[in-house]
């Protein structure tokens, strides 16, 4: 695991910007974050490091996601499915909708992965929690085990935690 | 460099999609090989391992081209900026209009590289070329240096190397 330092200089680098993308909301910016080498790998080897060996795919939530998805993908050796907005998967197999911090939205998974197979759920951000719900749903709807949800960053005060359950944040605002 | 046998293996897990997302249009559904570990690990060497030491930074293009540059930033020890469309980063520091193969969009980045960086651009798929080239002018007008462009698959029928010139692609169609 990176050392208590090295995650305080990542966190360092998320820059909050207020009113975005609607007034009232506090967005948090890690593109900072994913443009610095060391602080990516860093928050990579966090995010996925506690579930070492024990998943055989990452399940990336578009769009933010994905970019962690994939970092975690070839750091663990294995492979992964997306999980993408309505309409833009050619043969989705499962659907779920849901309500976002803003709005509301319908996610899908193509049934890529054989039944049983260990699956990690990586996100960005952790709000309300209804896109990781959806998700897991969704993975469970294709036969999939959800071993485990890593997000770089929780949002406390939204409350996503009770209504997820276990999840692994890296940072927490 | 991955063997012709691994990429063929993993190339063979690609499916076509005809009349997807409108008819008339080949789909090239790349997620069966995202999916699968080795073809996984077999085509993101094959991506980046010709640029290997010559670029400081992936762009990479929403959405799929997401997962991918995630996936090179990590193998390669470098740091990710994501090119994103409109609308969709806080800060946008330059936006282009283009062309799509089906449809209209316009793409922004931020200003988080310091000029001169040498960037990798990193996308899944090589149409019209469109996307790419307005990549490349996003990248130059922050002050990045494009000394590369990695696509997975090339639909050679749809001209765009002709456009975007000097490209490197792991697959054609």
């Amino acid at each position: 695991m990176p050392t208590t330092e090295a995650l305080d200089r990542a966190e360092a680098l998320i820059t909050t910007i207020p009113d975005y993308p609607q007034e009232g909301v506090l967005f948090r910016d890690i593109t900072p974050l994913l443009a610095d080498p060391r602080a990516l790998a860093d928050v990579i080897a966090a995010l996925s490091e506690p579930f070492d060996g024990q998943f055989d795919v990452v399940a990336g939530i578009e769009a933010r996601g994905f970019i962690l998805a994939g970092a975690v993908a070839i750091a663990a050796g294995v492979g992964l499915v997306p999980i993408r907005k309505a309409g833009k998967l050619p043969r989705p197999a499962a659907s779920v909708a849901f309500s976002l911090e803003y709005g509301e939205a319908v996610i899908e998974i193509h049934d890529d992965i054989a039944p049983g197979t260990r699956v990690l759920l990586v996100d960005d951000v952790l709000a309300t929690g209804g896109t990781l719900c959806a998700a897991h749903e969704l993975v469970a709807a294709v036969g999939g085990e959800v071993v485990g949800t890593a997000v770089l960053m929780e949002l406390e005060a939204l409350g996503g935690r009770a209504i997820v359950g276990d999840v692994h944040t890296v940072f927490t605002a």
